[in-house]
């Protein structure tokens, strides 16, 4: 099999701990891919205007598939934070996460099994505000029939490439008639053409209410940019958390940039303490956009056993592993 | 002692047997309160846009304290929402909802002690909206220094009066910079005058992760509207639903309109099936804001017994009881 070339991100922080993780990971699996690793630059690029270079982000335009640390964008002025202007540049249309309970690692749920889909461009994420007078000041929402139409289509194409039953639809059309409006309207559209897929509408409140009574009713969730922010992450909560959970953004032109969404936990950086679950994950997600699944399933089962035994657990899981031991643990399991 | 005039909206659907409820057990605790009733219109009345009449406003602008069961909005055009009607006409600025576990009714949560307070004027509810071009639509979020302010005041004054330790200001003003951020500013100028209350700031994603993570964490959160609305119903869930959570709107002038804020449900109206207990906790926030402490606690605890024994619960909550042998126990109890 031919070698495939992809851009890494290691990130901040514990980025490039956890990194090395997948790097191991890969390598024991005998993943036929080549990294090619791209840092935050120290210095603002006045081409993607944030410290992102722009050879990074033609990295990935180029391989089409990467994987991507936690990055924190740094504070102060004239400059775009970096996960947007990944989002904007590689036009990252929709985030996908998984979100399964993880047998053995106990929380409150024992049957979440759904995947969130985030429309990722638009919406509350604008950047559009101003002061109207003092005091009063107003930030604009957009939605398009492009980019709803756009991340509708995907989820019903991931359901149906998954084996999913469901979509549902995330929206607060009663009060936003309009935006939301056009976003359901563009998911009745695409529902249209899988009759397979069953498709509803459910209102943001009561979504998140049903997802703490019952997240076992959902199955794939679709919805705008900011309820999306909220639900991937309440969902994370019902598993354990950010530190456990895969995310992986789909980029036009068939980019797949997979993620891990937790921070950067400066404060144990470099301490051969993080938890590398959450990249490996998505490392997997990754595995699968490119058709690697007997690689993919192998490194997941892994994952899975690795946590289930407990043994090698890391500390934010109640456990006394380091990462190392945590990765070795792992890869003793390919 | 005299007698106080109170607004009641017995509402849609299951409202009149519930409202009825609530009657008998403020009768048998001797609560020397009057109703005035009001119910739905069946025309639209042009003076308030809705199918709301004028004459059931005044009654509150007059009374000053209400309460109200679940109002269905009519389907149709021309005339605006109810529940929206009477947050704009009356400026009920704050929605107030204790949320606790219940001793003795389980869930996946039984350390739930927190009270959400939500912006109730503003923010994404707006209503304006607009096509730029087609298949472009944007909605606009306001903010307003004097509602933040407003409801911020409110949230503080609320956790002194009510012992309460912390307030959690709920926000995303790393994206929505400047109207989340107004709001944050809001939320500082008034916690400065509060210095025996401490304050912080939580992202509205990482707030519900730790919400469905570890809701004991969390004691008064003050938030605008959609985050409010959003964050009032997840934890309504993590108590067991909107059957069982209270709430009171906080209005100009000193209006108090306390609200069940559950659905009218019409497929079990008129059957003596309701469950009663959201709009009784409703009525004893209603009590308390009146002062009438030593009934509050009475009925408060009458309920919490009824629920807590398990014998009369109706059967959204696996009981068996109708609404009125609930309400009979209940009744008991005082
Ligand atoms: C860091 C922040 C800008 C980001 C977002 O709001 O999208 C994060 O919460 C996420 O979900 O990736
Ligand atoms: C019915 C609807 C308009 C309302 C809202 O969105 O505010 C409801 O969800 C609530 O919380 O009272």
């Amino acid at each position: 099999g031919e070698t495939i070339r992809a851009t890494l991100f290691p990130g901040d922080g514990i980025g490039p701990e956890i990194a090395e993780s997948v790097k191991q990971v890969f390598n024991v699996a005998g993943v036929p891919i080549e990294w090619e690793e791209h840092y935050v630059g120290t210095e603002v690029d006045p081409r993607t205007e944030s410290f992102l270079t722009w050879e990074s982000l033609e990295s990935v335009r180029r391989n089409k598939v990467g994987l991507k640390g936690p990055m924190a964008t740094p504070i102060g002025k004239g400059h775009r934070s970096l996960n947007l202007t990944l989002r904007k540049e590689l036009g990252l249309y929709a985030n996908v996460r998984p979100c399964n309970s993880l047998p053995g690692y106990k929380t409150r749920y024992d049957d979440v099994n759904l995947v969130t889909i985030r429309e990722n461009t638009e919406g509350e994420y604008s950047g559009l505000e101003h002061q109207v007078v003092r005091g009063v000041v107003e930030s604009l929402k957009i939605i398009t029939r492009q980019a709803s139409l756009r991340v509708a289509e995907y989820a019903f194409h991931y359901a149906k490439a998954n084996g999913r039953e469901r979509v549902s639809a995330i929206h607060k059309a009663n009060i936003m008639r309009k935006t939301d409006g056009l976003f359901l309207k563009c998911c009745r559209e695409v529902a249209e053409k899988y009759p397979e897929i069953q498709y509803e509408e459910v209102i943001i409140d009561n979504c998140c209410m049903t997802l703490v009574k019952n997240p076992g009713l959902f199955d794939v969730l679709v919805m705008p940019n900011l309820y999306g922010d909220i639900i991937s992450d309440l969902c994370a909560g019902l598993i354990g958390g950010l530190g456990l959970t895969p995310s992986c953004n789909i980029g036009e032109g068939g980019i797949c940039l997979a993620e891990a969404v937790h921070g950067s936990a400066p404060d144990i950086a470099g301490k051969n303490l993080a938890n590398p679950t959450a990249l490996m994950l998505s490392a997997v997600m990754m595995l699968r956009h490119l058709q690697f699944n007997d690689k993919a399933d192998r490194i997941h089962n892994a994952i899975l056993q690795t946590i289930a035994e407990g043994k090698y657990r890391t500390t934010d899981l109640g456990g006394k592993a380091s990462t190392s031991e945590f990765t070795k643990a792992v890869c003793d399991h390919i």
